[in-house]
């Protein structure tokens, strides 16, 4: 079934107040008739079902199944890369049940995107939702240096940051071995050419866990997905 | 150091027999000069330090490291997906350490890729081995109808399946649980709409397992590396 992301203001009264390009897609692109069904996620854990009225939308059922959410939040942090490789990467990453992304303005940085871009992620993590049936949205949160954003993961105790050089445990051993294994997980991948010895430090202080993804050379695009899918792969595969 | 990749036959009495390719890319593009030093693998676990010489290379030193090989084969048979996304799917595999890749034609597959497609995957595998500075570049098999790859399979006790429906045992759980842990292993993913039920009796006859890569739906794209990232994680993190 057709399946929309809604806010939850668009919700009164068991209707859903559509708007004119919810209702031009789902009468003109996907052509459903007055009487037809959709489902409807508000981003925040509802799944509604929907059946298009005159004009608007009329809520059959609430349900909030959560299936397909972890229970725990999972951040990623990540620095980032060049081009446009942001995008696959919020559609791999919300695909693979990411909670938030931080994208990173780290030393190796060099650009620093437009607000345009921020909306793009949001607009693809959006639909990366709606495409993989999960019901909650990932956060995008606004680039932010480094340092701001380590400031703002204090409540978090399994913070790694992937680090390929050095003799660093592998992320799988540090995940499998933790001690609180219910608890949010946050992950930092650097740019290309690494993290700066400044970082690391930092990191450090904010007690992250330097960690090894494995003796191979991986993209900045690749490294967050190959990252999520061992901390997802420990929650379920136990 | 800038790497290339040559065939075993370019090599005569400690000389590399540069292609007019290889030449111009060396000397023009990347412009080296004579007596500027350059790697070159031969795809089969030799690297080779070698120097420009007027029209040619000497060969300085051989060594045959393996320090981003695994010692088992990673097998990933793959049904193809619509539109060009093999492409990015042959590079993330590659980095990620894949012995070799054979794309599968499957009930729901829709197009049976021209030859110049081939060509384009072995080139991308080639950029992606030199570029992640692996040593073997994988072999991608020509397109095959998915029973005549399973033929080929006999030989791999650690076969399986990837099947998002039912209530399979996660990838992790059957990698870590195995009784042979430096044996091949072969991952089979499926393309959109997922196996037939004659795919899964077939794949069943053939001695896979069927697993699950977790609760969330993957695209075609997305779901070798994330069983490749398993697969490797469980060799190397333990």
């Amino acid at each position: 079934m057709q399946r929309i992301t809604i806010t939850p203001s668009q919700i009164q009264d068991r209707q859903i107040s559509l708007t004119v390009e919810q209702h031009h897609y789902l009468t003109r692109v996907i052509r459903l008739h007055s009487g037809s069904q959709f489902q409807a996620i508000d981003g925040t854990g509802q799944l509604y079902l929907a059946e298009i009225t005159a004009g608007n939308a009329q809520i059959l059922q609430i349900s909030s199944t959560i299936d397909r959410e972890f229970s725990q939040p999972i951040t990623l942090i990540c620095a980032l890369p060049k081009g446009n490789n942001f995008d696959d990467l919020v559609r791999a990453c919300t695909e693979l049940g990411v909670t938030s992304i931080f994208p990173a303005i780290s030393d190796r940085t060099l650009l620093n995107p437009s607000p345009q871009k921020l909306l793009r992620w949001r607009k693809i993590a959006q639909e990366a939702t709606e495409q993989s049936e999960r019901i909650v949205c990932p956060i995008i949160a606004e680039p932010q240096p480094l340092k701001t954003i380590f400031s703002q993961m204090t409540d978090c105790n399994s913070k790694y940051l992937c680090h390929s050089r050095g003799d660093r445990p592998h992320l799988l051993t540090c995940l499998q071995s933790r001690q609180l294994a219910n608890s949010p997980i946050t992950i930092a991948i650097g740019p290309e050419g690494g993290w700066t010895d400044a970082e690391i430090e930092m990191a450090i202080e904010y007690k992250f866990q330097l960690v090894s993804l494995g003796r191979h050379i991986l993209r900045t695009i690749t490294a967050p997905i190959v990252a999520l899918s061992i901390v997802t792969a420990t929650i379920e595969g136990v």
